[in-house]
């Protein structure tokens, strides 16, 4: 981006209509830079920018606005105009404004679109979200396999402006079938005469037009594809996920699992954070904070139903929020290790004996630390704590030790099985929010806690 | 995947020395596929396997195993062979494996590599991990701006065998300094005649080497690339960080946020889970276990400080859990947020105000909810409990409230605060890990606690 205009410098331009500066200005910078810049102009000026341009590059600009800004540009524009916009833009990000419009809008707005380019839109709306019909695009490149690498390439030049890429090239039956693929690379060094029959790979990775999204987003990344074909259950190719929606699913499932991870309901839209309204975010977040305050309440009856030992023994008080902490922390990790395991499919659910053993064996050591830990804080700065006849410190710094250590060890695996449990219930792994479980192993904390020390503490 | 060869009836294949049919199986698939499926043999099997394939294919192949694998292939083979293998391997994963093999197999092996590949080797090692110069290849194609057409076309098909893409084409001067680039695409719509120059953008996106890898990585997102080229600092191209690379690095990346928010330190390397061993697991995790668990002490301590007034109002005891959990989910939620949007560049440690003014709006609402809570499980099932003269169930209940009220806000705040303050102190957002955060809000929640019903309900 050498030299961008800036705002200030634009709105002079527009101001002395210096439309010649303004176009040279947008030809010259990627369409996602302008787009950018004139963001933070009002409406009405983007709109002028816009019509100073061709119809292609304007189309390429205003699709990279982000969709809020999409929809609100769309709606107060002429529509006879907008309609054409459409009619240029890709095909996905097209499907993605309309079904975005309100009613009315999109109402007054399709019947102006050129046959073809509607019932495409129409299409690609009929699919379920998230999945890979929703998510692709329709501006895909064919070739028949019986045409020489010259002709193929006459026609891929005859293709090339309204498609998303002319790297990849699907090669199709009569019935549109897919049958094979051929790289561009393949036809630029094969030589002129041979057959693309003769060229084409015919075991073709590609996608069913009902898996889901990120299933078709990790197939790009793993084969390194710059795009991956979508056919129907005929086998007939319907459309292309490329590699640029492929990074832009993995993100939107990485804000999803992060979120999840956090016990953050609602759509995991990717609404920038300080234009979604406060109190959708207290509707985002409320309920399970709400739920999980519920739940946290059966500590604390645990702790009443206690509260003899405790007024016995009101240091043993002084070790809970060691217990919490502890019993949190090492679920939550090693949580989030399996479920992001199980989530680049490292392992899987039948996996899960080898999880839990390795969980073990990592919980061990931990285990013997922390418990020194609970020990020491008892044994060291307790003294000269008021005991009930019969107990002696030693023993229940023990004891403490003992429950810590308990406590480390069911937490891990508890933080290790609910995910695959929920794998085997087919469930999202990632439901097993940290605060839910920190919430569960708090309990089984204060259970064991109480447990241990009244079976070896307390006088019968 | 069309019918992949399963292991055995590929071991009856060897066993039957029938080379023709597993090449065939070889060609036939993606190299990645291949990679999956032989990865299961043992070395030696693995080894006559790839001994069947012309070279090329036998290093697509070979670089398509995880990394822990290449290493040991490389290290039990024969140097010249392996040599040979090196020179065919992409430049990025066989700089990725030389830097990974023990010194002396490193020793043995370099000198018998092509004197080019091996230069090259030795230069990308000299890039500071996380780089844009160690996640780049070197397998670039460059066109000199004089060039027409038609020539372009012919060097390109000369270049095509040994660079990672010709899709982008990265125009160069006589020193090599990057001044435009064409996309195949251009150069098959354009007129045979025209010269490169007259094609070219000369508004080239670019990373320098020295770059962060996710900024790189962020850019090819951004600008939907199939390539970004890196160059020094004088703007000679020096690599091409590819979009495939480009993935790679954000998953990267989501491990390492994810981890981080776990408080998992180490390296977060991309190794499977389960060849992890449990002592790396067991270093990777107890330092941050441990530590937190000491804070927790304090959290011990200000209990025992309040002794007295647990052992006259025992019930207080039953709202601590409450007290924490609440606390630790409130302020992971913002924190998680907050972290978010900083990554995705949707806030700036400017907007430090706007964010603290969101959350308190999204902390009021939540904070009246569990103060209401709070208050009902002690007013409806604490009576009958023993108080101390003087002090009422009723105020005992309503400081429980406020102190709730307070705790959410306050931990709601913190949670977004820490991140922003790490920004604004050149840190990694993700340093304020959940685990800590719950940890730190534990503490004020209880310091809350105690000094509410202290001033409001113990008799003075």
């Amino acid at each position: 981006m050498k030299n961008p205009l800036l705002i200030p410098e634009l709105r002079e331009l527009m101001a002395v209509n210096d439309t010649a500066a303004i176009r040279e200005f947008c030809q010259q910078s990627h369409p996602e830079s302008v787009a950018e810049l004139i963001e933070a102009l009002d409406t009405e000026e983007i709109w002028r920018i816009l019509q100073m341009l061709d119809l292609p590059q304007r189309a390429s600009i205003f699709s990279h606005f982000d969709l809020d800004q999409q929809v609100e540009l769309a709606t107060g524009h002429n529509r006879v105009q907008m309609a054409h916009l459409l009619e240029e833009m890709p095909a996905d990000d097209r499907a993605d404004l309309v079904q975005n419009l309100d009613k009315k809008v999109r109402d007054e707005l399709l019947p102006l679109v050129a046959r073809a380019e509607r019932e495409d839109i129409k299409r690609l709306a009929r699919y379920e979200e998230e999945t890979a019909g929703a998510a692709m695009s329709t501006d895909y490149a064919v070739l028949r396999p019986d045409v020489t690498i010259e002709e193929a390439i006459h026609q891929l030049r005859a293709q090339a402006p309204d498609k998303e890429t002319i790297y990849y090239i699907y090669v199709v039956d009569e019935y549109r079938k897919l049958i094979g693929f051929v790289s561009l690379k393949d036809i630029i060094v094969a030589r002129p005469g041979r057959l693309i029959r003769d060229l084409m790979h015919t075991d073709v990775i590609k996608a069913n037009v009902h898996d889901d999204q990120e299933s078709v987003a990790n197939q790009v990344e793993k084969y390194d594809l710059i795009a991956i074909p979508v056919v129907d259950d005929d086998n007939v190719i319907v459309g292309i996920v490329t590699h640029d929606d492929a990074i832009d699913i993995i993100r939107q499932e990485q804000t999803e699992d992060i979120e999840k991870l956090m016990a953050i309901s609602g759509e995991h839209e990717s609404t920038p954070y300080l234009k979604i309204s406060a109190w959708r975010h207290f509707r985002n977040r409320a309920t399970w904070i709400f739920i999980l305050g519920l739940v946290s309440l059966i500590g604390g009856l645990i702790i009443q139903l206690h509260e003899e030992m405790l007024v016995q023994i009101a240091v043993l008080a002084t070790l809970i929020p060691m217990l919490a902490a502890t019993g949190g922390n090492t679920g939550s990790q090693s949580a989030a290790l399996v479920i992001r395991a199980l989530a680049v499919k490292e392992i899987f659910g039948r996996d899960i004996l080898r999880v839990l053993f390795k969980e073990f064996c990592v919980a061990l050591p931990l285990a013997f630390v922390m418990s020194i830990l609970a020990f020491g804080r008892l044994f060291l700065f307790a003294s000269g704590e008021t005991m009930p006849p019969g107990v002696s410190l030693w023993m229940l710094a023990f004891a403490a030790g003992v429950a810590l250590a308990l406590q480390v060890l069911s937490s891990t695996l508890i933080g290790a099985l609910l995910p695959l449990g929920a794998v085997a219930l087919k469930l999202d792994p990632a439901v097993v929010a940290s605060p839910s479980l920190a919430t569960i192993v708090d309990i089984t904390g204060l259970l064991i806690y109480f447990t241990v020390v009244s079976v070896m503490v307390m006088p019968a």
